[in-house]
């Protein structure tokens, strides 16, 4: 059996999609068992609109929530209720497998670190979103949890990532490259010329050397590499940028005269469009390098989404991603 | 009279769209003169095409060209008889006022620094495109002129781009904000967070903290600053953010039964989103810290594009920004 440990406080739509996602990924998944946390009279009311196997989930109380304006590391220090510390403490006391959040990401990030702790001879873990684009998808790492990065930090992310693409999507051998302006050998700042020459003479990673940011959506690269500033930034210019254009694009139909018959056809259009960059296909970013599978959903996390983040989890503690990373740096 | 060369070659739409953008130009400007310098018979060939006071339009000729895709520092000191470099040289043996190419960017920034050098007192000349959004637009700099930046150079870029904007705007006081992952004063790396606290105590900016990433549409700020390495790579995630999402948007459309009519409509949609990012409303980059005015323009630019950056080459000329920026420093 599989033990994943579910924060249901702190997303946006807490903990209605929490239970209903909890439920779906239980009928999904044989050896799943599932052990909500948070406010037990909301989740227990929530509950109550389903049938369930009673030996597959189960309640662990928390009245307190660290909210998204929290600051992290003073809120995992103070609020020892809260359903993400309280969460954290039962993963490790009871050994169980993995996590699943969908509240403040650097509260999360923080007690992933502080509770859960590095594996050994990861320098520093990272945060890696699965993103979609038309011809597949690829994961960017570190995309927020180290904002200051050097040469060995951005070398051993691609030795996470394409250790974690291969097992999660079953590819030998991924392809990974260097987010970058330009291709060339010798582009970009000081950290990435250095990292790029060290991953060039690396025989475990499949490096294809550069990736010129503005072709991100067009490459077929599996994994994409940065600095954790830099892909935090990449990835909010990404959502940013797809929320202006569909703005744009909502006004300009708008004022045309055919409007009324393009209104039919634009919510479809809109409604793919939105939530490319929410993770709502593959469900949440890992949080690579912790001894255990730790995975943050987004904030406005659904029931399909908050569903699809555990079984990404449980898909990882099922092909033993933890001892397969412990495994690389024996 | 304010002289002006322009770099015929090395573009998208060479030398047409540049004899055509210089001709709109001389009408639009009583005291402007150009000088075009490229392959002079086909210059004179796309000039026959037009009416124009001779007294206002001279050629200098150039038969070599710096493509896009030649080594920066090589192609300047190798590629004597360029356009580009005898552009450069041509500003600086006759004391012409400022320059605008289409051509290769790299090389175009090492040429404005080798040949007109930079400004005393200024550390690191930076690159300076205008964006638009919803509720008007920004500039955002350095956007690619330098890939590793320290807190000096920072500091000193939000000094160049108020002055800038408050000529070219005539705004007083333009507001300036950091380009971060979050808006809290600790977020960001430790180089962004010293510059955020020099920011704050300096008397000449009118500094607003920091702007997050995914905002960076929907704020209001009139100058954003960052390293360059992470300006071009926003550049580019923003090009290729807003590509793809017409790409999905066709694609979506092209799908439905009502396409035919949609058909009519999009084309007016897609030809307003396109170009958001290529500088064609404003007219170009400016570098922004070197003794003359110089303007990049995008490689793909048109008539108008060419025009506006002759235009706004003028502008900046006319307002006499170089010495401003000297008077910074003295």
């Amino acid at each position: 059996m599989i033990r994943i440990v579910l924060d249901c406080m702190g997303g946006d739509n807490s903990p209605k999609a929490h239970v209903e996602g909890a439920i779906l990924a239980s009928k999904e998944n044989k050896d799943l068992y599932i052990i909500l946390v948070g406010k037990s009279k909301e989740i227990l009311r929530e509950l109550s609109k389903y049938e369930f196997d009673k030996n597959k989930i189960n309640i662990v109380d928390a009245e307190d929530i660290i909210y998204s304006y929290d600051e992290p590391v003073k809120s995992i220090r103070s609020k020892k209720r809260s359903s993400l510390v309280v969460a954290l403490n039962e993963l490790i006391d009871k050994d169980y497998d993995g996590i699943v959040s969908t509240g403040n990401s650097g509260a999360f990030l923080v007690g992933c670190l502080f509770t859960v702790g590095k594996i050994k001879g990861v320098f520093r873990p990272a945060l890696a979103p699965i993103i979609d684009r038309e011809n597949g998808r690829f994961i960017l790492l570190d995309s927020g949890a180290n904002v200051d990065c050097d040469v060995k930090n951005i070398v051993q992310f691609a030795d996470l990532g394409r250790l974690y693409y291969e097992i999660l999507f079953k590819k030998d051998n991924p392809t990974v490259k260097l987010l970058n302006i330009g291709t060339e050998k010798n582009k970009g700042n000081s950290v990435i010329r250095k990292a790029y020459d060290q991953l060039m003479n690396d025989p475990n990673i499949n490096f294809k050397g550069n990736l010129e940011a503005r072709d991100i959506f067009k490459d077929d690269t599996n994994v994409v590499v940065c600095d954790g500033f830099i892909g935090n930034i990449a990835l909010k210019i990404m959502e940013g940028t797809s929320k202006h254009i569909i703005s744009l694009a909502i006004k300009d139909i708008s004022k045309n005269f055919l409007y009324k018959i393009v209104e039919k056809i634009v919510p479809s259009f809109l409604n793919r469009v939105k939530g490319k960059y929410d993770y709502k296909k593959y469900g949440g970013a890992v949080f690579l390098g912790v001894k255990k599978v730790c995975v943050k959903s987004h904030g406005n996390s659904n029931e399909i989404t908050i569903k699809n983040s555990i079984n990404t989890a449980f898909k990882l503690v099922n092909e033993k991603i933890i001892s397969s990373i412990e495994k690389l740096y024996l």
